[in-house]
């Protein structure tokens, strides 16, 4: 530790983001992108932007993109916040929400950046057990908190909670914020934005990583009251006044707005899901019900860190962790029909 | 105040950036962009990444431009640090090497950001005066601190401090890291990122916005020991794995590598400086001496916030601080020529 550096520095333990290979022809499954390209409509809206206007700073509120998600799901965009990816705004609510003097609750296996975040600014967790079946429980959320984190479907599991269940868990915690984090809703959630108008503790993000293909465009976005868009927007002006580029700008509106090929690539994605599970299952893996575009499973007679290295020598990369309960899965990528097959075949000869 | 926030956010006080007018009519020279567009060899770069590619993650690590902006200075990569935009990069500098329960120093006549990022991390902070001239005296700095920051050339004042005067400071607080902020550097200082090998205690920041015509697109970068880069990296791998998108590195890298393209417009907006300054003489005013890309000038029996309201009625928009010593000063960016006609004939006319 250099003596430079601000005390807390020392004790942090960075998020490790899954392997960004440079050899292109890898069968790559590991951080569960989408198959399929983003939407012509957003390239084209970036391809618009790219020329010398680029010399002058992007609008440092992005309205045109947060009046896109307004419009996508009719709420007002004074609802809306929009960031750097979801991870920097996933940051600073966490910043600016979650510092009350009671722990934080979250899953135990779930994103692992939360307790990263939580190292970051200094906030208390409490890491609450999923049941056997690998859910939500939120019975067991009955506890004094100063705030509520899950992804939804949970990742890495992939198993989805209903929009009752968080309702129940609204109502139960009228004084702390419940944040959902809908990374992977739109591959078989229903998102809890609709509940927005009736809860002012529920924030919403969202990325643009995975359902519309822009995880090479980092953009994330949070819906919810204005007074938790608020402290993000305070947040966000001390810290960075203009996080989202001009092309980012433009290309994520865009994405929002083509309705028609997100709605196509989802399906596509859902469809292979359904297909690549049917495969998994007929060579003997357990599989979790899964409602995002990856899954997780396990054999019951071989070892997951073994399969994942004769996987990775076959070209085929797929997410193993190290962590207690999970040890012995694998959280595989949704890819598009020839990467399905390839990780298919490979599984076959192991 | 919402009981939703974490307590310290009703305290802050954002920083609040120059006005991006949605006409495009008006002649802007109040946030310092560059008149000229990026290197076509940057746009260039952009173009080859606005493809399919942009479902992939990018690399969270940026090598591409650290590579370029280390052949650039003749560092190591290892020595680089980059962000998106170099308030990020200053932001994550705060948190993360300016906490030691000393007082962080900056002038008083400085970077407004600053203050807003004490606020943001509880950083305590003393501001010390300039000069009469405006002029930073580094013997002011003899006092005990956590830390040391300015910009070089300063801003608003435009006047910049010769790299002795650096050292000088550099060998005073062996024990402190000084932030030289270069925002400004390339339009007639001399950088100090040739004296990081000689002080583990320097962090060198530059931004993309200005002399790269790259507003934009949102790149900074920190240049210094590997040391407080590690500071910075844990900080940024504990807030966003994946800082800067894919355009944003190709687009950077290549804007570093084309030296032609840089060298040539930063001439040119040097050139037009001298001839700016001159105009605003003519017309009676005192103009500080600028290393950077914008003047502050004071008429002697003229109130500035008149003229900076008359220059906007006539479609010219200059920024007017509101603030102690300066508030008789507007800070003028530099156009192409065809702006900068129009600024000292509007100003002829108040």
């Amino acid at each position: 530790m250099s003596k430079f550096w601000s005390p807390f520095v020392k004790d942090l333990v960075p998020y490790v983001p899954g392997e960004q290979p440079k050899l292109s022809k890898l069968v790559k499954l590991n951080t569960n992108e989408n198959p399929y390209g983003p939407s012509p409509k957003a390239i084209a809206a970036m391809q618009a932007e790219l020329n010398d206007d680029l010399r002058l700073y992007p609008d440092p509120n992005g309205e045109r993109l947060k009046q896109a998600v307004a419009d996508y799901y009719g709420v007002s965009s004074k609802q809306v916040f929009v960031g750097n990816g979801s991870d920097e705004v996933l940051a600073h609510a966490f910043h600016g929400l979650f510092q009350h003097g009671q722990p934080l609750l979250f899953p135990d296996i779930s994103y692992s950046f939360y307790p990263v975040y939580c190292g970051l600014y200094g906030i208390d967790f409490v890491q609450v057990p999923l049941d056997e079946q690998f859910q939500i429980r939120v019975e067991d959320y009955a506890r004094p908190n100063g705030g509520i984190i899950f992804p939804n479907p949970n990742a890495p599991t992939g198993r989805v909670l209903a929009l009752q269940a968080i309702e129940q868990l609204l109502k139960a915690n009228p004084h702390s914020v419940v944040l959902v984090d809908e990374a992977y809703i739109d591959f078989g959630g229903e998102t809890a934005i609709s509940l927005v108008d009736q809860y002012p503790n529920l924030l919403v993000t969202q990325t643009l990583s995975k359902s519309r293909s822009l995880a090479g465009l980092r953009v994330g976005i949070a819906v919810g009251h204005p007074d938790l868009i608020e402290a993000l927007e305070r947040i966000k002006n001390s810290f960075n006044s203009y996080p989202l580029d001009r092309l980012a700008i433009a290309g994520a509106a865009a994405a929002f707005e083509d309705k028609a090929y997100f709605q196509q690539t989802c399906r596509q994605v859902i469809d292979s899901r359904e297909r690549v599970v049917a495969g998994l299952q007929q060579l003997g893996f357990e599989v979790l019900p899964s409602a995002a575009n990856f899954v997780f499973a396990r054999h019951p007679h071989k070892e997951a860190a073994q399969l994942a290295a004769g996987l990775r020598e076959q070209g085929v990369i797929v997410r193993h962790f190290k962590q207690p309960r999970i040890e012995q899965f694998l959280r595989i990528s949704i890819g598009d029909e020839a990467q399905n097959s390839a990780l298919l075949d490979a599984l076959r000869g192991l």
